[in-house]
């Protein structure tokens, strides 16, 4: 696996686990209704994860980003659709979503270039 | 038609069409930028308005939101489908969304009510 | 009571109800969640609500720091004390905070004023 | 005087009165602090009003845009300066300031229509 | 001390000082302000330093959070405390500021390890 | 050259290289039209680089800041001016923007001394 994705996820991991576990009610609950937030509904995941990819581009949140470009993956967007979502959070949050642009695509492109590398 | 609604497209038209006079050529372009950015692509029109809704959602801005509602009330997005919209913009974005949604909500009902209306 | 402060308690019960009773569960979680969230604990809910109201106020959202300085209110903190919580509001988020700290100040004269009027 | 304008320049002085004299020192050296941010200095009083403007702009404060366009009025800014300026704050913050620049190029018009008035 | 901490306060008072060095009269008299905010008065140092480092984090700014969570240590906040005021961060200010706060949490917990190992 | 100015430069243009490659042609046209924003107009590419500076600065964009400081040079904006946007930016965005102006500074000075290497 691809070292800048290897890190992010276990540093996610990692840190995740230490908020769990230090026994706030509120955050435990929070984290848990935001996995059930795109859960299959009236939307499909794959949607609401385009959803919360567009989300997190306009709020401008690389780690943010990183995860929900991770959820793409795994419900098999497209690059294109991919660069679709971004050219909507350009327009809608104008040029400072540029830098994070950058960094998304790069990001996007290591997804796909280190599962190349497992075959 | 509503009279909140009919404000809200009246104000919006008059003002879009002084900028548009005004002969500022980056205004103009990024105006119609805009509106090839929810063209029929790679993502249907229906799924970038949805997108474009939650923008305006955890960006907090009202009068987006309801350019964005009446352009998924125009692609037939459903009630449950704008509510699951809804929850992942004030996942994302906090509570601090909520007042925002409830302004969101009561002018989604006000674009379903009117359309009752003309039948 | 005062007109103002009636409306705003209005609206916000009347589409509160409206969010609740469209049955998205990831949207009733969360406004359960957030109730909970300044009930005492290590911090009292009197801290915790100070720290909602800053928060609004950096965040620049007038119906969430009219929410906060009624549950303040309630909370017995002093005018002195709010004026403290704007200084760091408006340190923190700079001058763009000053125009909802005129509406917020308005609003605190005006639950103390409603207040004085029923007795 | 139009309606619009005096009632901004009413409640603004008004509140600002009443922040003033809560005696909150640090609230009171912010405003006085903030006057001086404008001052002559190694750049002129004109271009750093274009800078307070242009940053309301992207932050979207509507009522700071007002106050930053009384300033650039007093300051002779042209209207095609201030549609350039516009256009910064729309490609840099993107469509979500569009609303803004709506109400923002009414209100300059106010300005420029209301002084005619006078005459 | 620890390396993570050392640097961010190193980085921090060298910048400072060639800010305040370059005779920026605002600047170096909103430095000085920023230092008055949280001075004992009808609210506690102890106290202003949570709305501070609330505040930093709805508005996810990470240096911000790192310095405020400094004072909170020195002014003997406890980890329950803390977690409950990331609570009202991440209610507030929603899943985005998620990643801030496991990089607030790691930076805390160091503060408390670093010290430990003083003795 | 001094290396970190040359590490944000490669970065930035490879990557720009590479979404505009990617074909989708709102992101294309939103590249050009932002550079058509900043050409001499009514008013001067000095002035606009001014205003695209303190706009970054206010939303907090690192990588935007960098850019537009480079422009700024370009267009030889002295220091002392630098410090008076810095200062519009500080007062208008309020002390979340002291990180940023720390960095943006440190950039600053490398600008100027790596030119000055160069002699």
């Amino acid at each position: 696996m691809n070292k800048q994705i290897k890190e992010f996820r276990d540093y996610r991991s990692k840190m995740n686990e230490r908020i769990i576990t230090s026994d706030n009610l509120v955050l435990k609950r929070l984290f848990n209704l935001d996995t059930n937030t795109y859960a299959e509904g009236a939307l499909s995941t794959r949607v609401k994860e385009m959803l919360g990819l567009v989300s997190s581009m306009v709020l401008r949140c690389d780690d943010c980003i990183k995860y929900h470009l991770e959820k793409c993956y795994e419900q098999k967007v497209t690059t294109e659709e991919i660069m679709e979502i971004f050219s909507v959070a350009n327009i809608v949050g104008g040029t400072i979503v540029i830098p994070h642009t950058r960094r998304a695509l790069e990001y996007w492109d290591l997804l796909n270039n280190s599962e190349n590398q497992k075959i």
